[in-house]
């Protein structure tokens, strides 16, 4: 496309719909700047909105076609739109289900990826050993495990990418049931079988209340060769529980060498669909790529799971309209209700989303953002709703159940098989999380020029370059392939994903 | 003591008060063993408890001489007492303020350590370097850094004890106020002034809720040679985030070396008083004990620190009457309520805090295990009753309110002001945390011969060499006293602690 063509390179702001009453800047605009036939009655920073008609006290305030607040004031046009002057009110919603449906076109050529096909038949697109640990109280022994592996040993298995310790502060003081617990026994279980793994020794202290041999009898996990478990107050002590860990794994890896890359359709790709740190264009430029990139995946029998359910919170009757069938839009509504009284129970409530970060970009309210964040499911039908860290089992478009908080979000979506990760963010991000490589998207260009040593994609050329989101989309969707054939991320290049494990903690901390 | 005077020694039970109707199995009792006149009706595992007397359905089960349960069906003297024949009933308690004050003997001489005075007139029983995270989003970066000064640099420094990453895996995702978040600024702010860090590098993303900036505000901390802080977003990037927090960290480092050890009084000693993986013993042997050396430090002006606010459910009362005033009472009894609301709002019970390790043990309820834990307040006046991770202000025996859950009760504990950590254990432990140092204490002998690498002290020849609780407590102390003057702990020979800290997360992940 013609620079010429592009309406974000000719003017100031960005205009997201005819209706909408407000625009966006796309730099920082001067009191008395001439906007759409308005002047700026204030300075309007980067990011923020302005208004383009006078909206009254009460009034909605409208961006994506959308209600994303209503005027806690009388807001003259020309003024800055955002928190001072925009209030958020929950609304009744009249769910529909399945009435914007619209089926993917299948792909007419088969895209393929060189992975691990495992003996479950899932395909991993890393090849590491997993220590996982139960609980808190055996985190030193499983890092110091990992960590007995440096890089003269490793050498000598060039097929395998590590030894993980994956480390948590949760696993006891909790209660031995409800939600909490199964949460966190998910977590474990869709670690211990995931298709990045080649092997797994499961670390435990002994008196816990996430029992290893609890969750092995609960998920019929066998132990085998390339499956191990032990507890510290078994083995007597710590020194001794990390030379057995370290024997263990030193078994582990000749085994795992021995996984070579296979041709694999595209089909066996799962993409964890994440945003942090988002700013006003990222509902613009890097989620709507994103989405654009799930469609693709999608005609090729894959998944993007989308998660996240506070920042979809008011955009949830969009999703429930692409539901396949009534129960699985019902089951979003029900996410959106338990959420609800989470929040309540817990003294909180579903406005406290945006971050101090997010208000900075120019964010006023959750569903301006949540209307954002769930451009990054594209388009196609929505075939499941899972809770967290629950076995994703349909190809397409998924929702799995979530905080919007980055590690815990993404590890629920690894655990849920997912073996690529993408992730857009406008403020920045450094995060990567093993086993699953992490793609990460800038939503400006702007932040990619600061941070190019942290982005892999820079979708704010968008607004910088003219380019359209089915082209950046669609560099996203092949350099998806090629990350999943074992093409290096910047996180992966930065050595990051050892400290990004964190299992949503629900309940109380007792 | 001869041997002979040890009744336990001598027994196959131990009988902790006359009017108890329960008595604790030292070995495991075949059927048919006498016991008190009374044969044993059924295999008692050892740790576990046999009834002395019939105890008719729903009458008392008391050990300790007091309630710690009421039998669920009628109990024939000799039978099993434990969980299948035992129920658990909030008691109506009726609180007494100050009733049972025992004020403290002053010591007759002034004890000392050797510890590093700080300029806040504060004494530390280390010299670390912290590298403080704000969130998790900064975990990696914050654990290269620390990663950076490798045995070889750190020997040009021997007066530093190490640099120390603390990572955690929240910050973000969680209300901007409220009880969560100021538990959260509490411990930044605790560990960032703590005395046994000699300087400080705070780092942060820079869009997360718990910002850097507003704790500094909230808390007065000013920057300087050996205060630091950085966000990565402002930074422009992982690597150069890891670069320049290097920079300063080797700044701090000749300044953190000029610290030594002087001589200071017993006084400027806060202990925290831990107890994980207990069994039937902790409130037998190590506990007990452990309060004798409470006692004593207490009487040189120093402090014990109390905590795990639901491993005290139900011997509250007890604490009450110790309290040196009416209001410091009533704090105690609002931590209670405050618990009862937190358990019920978030689907729980403060009965399920008995692990499956603690029942395995013997222990059947929550007041049989609170009465053992609080034994390790020892029994001097109860002079205040703080929050989590709230700042200690008065000598003496204190309370600070947190989960039973070790890591994250330790993370408030240092933060409050501990500098030196006690921490009971009956299954075993493998604990540490910096940048305390943790004396850990076996309750029996048995699991102390197993793990004598992670052990510091054998509470358990109280049992089995007939030793005393005070000679045991005094060794306690004395060891207490030379490991604040630099005596390497077992998990410091180990090198634990890098992995334990972990704040307590009280509200919603969002
Ligand atoms: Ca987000
Ligand atoms: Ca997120
Ligand atoms: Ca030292
Ligand atoms: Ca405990
Ligand atoms: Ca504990």
């Amino acid at each position: 496309m013609a620079d010429s063509a592009s309406p974000a390179a000719r003017s100031d702001t960005v205009r997201l719909d005819p209706s909408d009453n407000v625009v966006t800047a796309i730099r920082p605009l001067e009191v008395g700047a001439a906007v759409e036939g308005v002047a700026a009655a204030a300075l309007i920073p980067r990011g923020h909105k302005i208004a383009t008609t006078a909206i009254p006290k009460g009034a909605v305030v409208r961006k994506y076609a959308q209600v994303i607040g209503y005027a806690a004031e009388d807001i003259a046009a020309g003024a800055h739109v955002h928190t001072h002057n925009v209030e958020f009110r929950a609304t009744e919603v009249a769910y529909e289900f399945g009435t914007d449906l619209r089926p993917v076109a299948p792909a007419k050529t088969i895209d393929t990826f060189r992975g691990f096909r495992r003996e479950s038949g899932r395909v991993g697109t890393r090849n590491y050993i997993a220590v996982l640990t139960s609980v808190n109280c055996s985190a030193t022994a499983a890092r110091k495990i990992a960590a007995a592996f440096g890089p003269e040993e490793m050498a000598k298995y060039p097929n395998v990418d590590g030894v993980v310790a994956f480390v948590h502060g949760t696993g006891c003081g909790m209660a031995g049931d409800g939600e909490g617990f199964e949460a966190l026994q998910r977590v474990m279980w869709g670690y211990a079988r995931h298709p990045n793994h080649a092997g797994v020794l499961m670390v435990g202290l002994g008196c816990e209340m996430n029992q290893i041999d609890w969750l092995l009898e609960a998920y019929g996990l066998k132990k085998g060769p390339l499956f191990h478990t032990m507890n510290i107050q078994d083995v007597a002590g710590l020194r001794r529980t990390i030379e057995l860990g370290v024997e263990k794994v030193r078994a582990m890896l000749p085994i795992a060498n021995e996984a070579v890359r296979e041709e694999c359709p595209a089909s066996e790709l799962m993409v964890a669909l994440q945003c942090g740190g988002s700013d006003a264009w990222s509902g613009v430029t890097a989620n709507p790529a994103l989405g654009y990139a799930c469609d693709l995946l999608v005609a090729q029998g894959g998944a993007g799971v989308l998660a996240e359910t506070p920042e979809i919170y008011g955009a949830e009757h969009l999703l429930t309209r692409r539901a396949v069938d009534r129960k699985t839009g019902e089951k979003l509504v029900g996410l959106i209700r338990w959420w609800e009284d989470y929040t309540a129970r817990n003294k909180g409530s579903m406005d406290n989303n945006p971050s101090p970060g997010n208000k900075k970009g120019g964010l006023t309210t959750i569903l301006e953002k949540s209307l954002g964040a769930a451009a990054k499911g594209g388009t196609t039908p929505l075939t499941g709703v899972y809770k967290y860290a629950e076995p994703v089992t349909r190809p397409g478009f998924a929702f799995m159940d979530s905080p919007g908080y980055d590690p815990a979000s993404v590890t629920g979506q690894i655990a849920s098989g997912c073996n690529l990760v993408t992730f857009t963010t406008g403020r920045g991000s450094a995060f990567g999380a093993k086993p699953a490589p992490s793609l990460k998207i800038a939503t400006n260009t702007e932040m990619y020029r600061r941070m190019t040593e942290d982005m892999d994609v820079n979708a704010g050329r968008i607004l910088s370059d003219g380019m359209t989101v089915e082209e950046v989309g669609r560099e996203i969707y092949e350099q998806l392939l090629r990350v999943a054939s074992g093409e290096v991320t910047k996180s992966e290049a930065q050595g990051l994903g050892d400290y990004e494990f964190v299992p949503w903690q629900i309940g109380a901390v007792m």
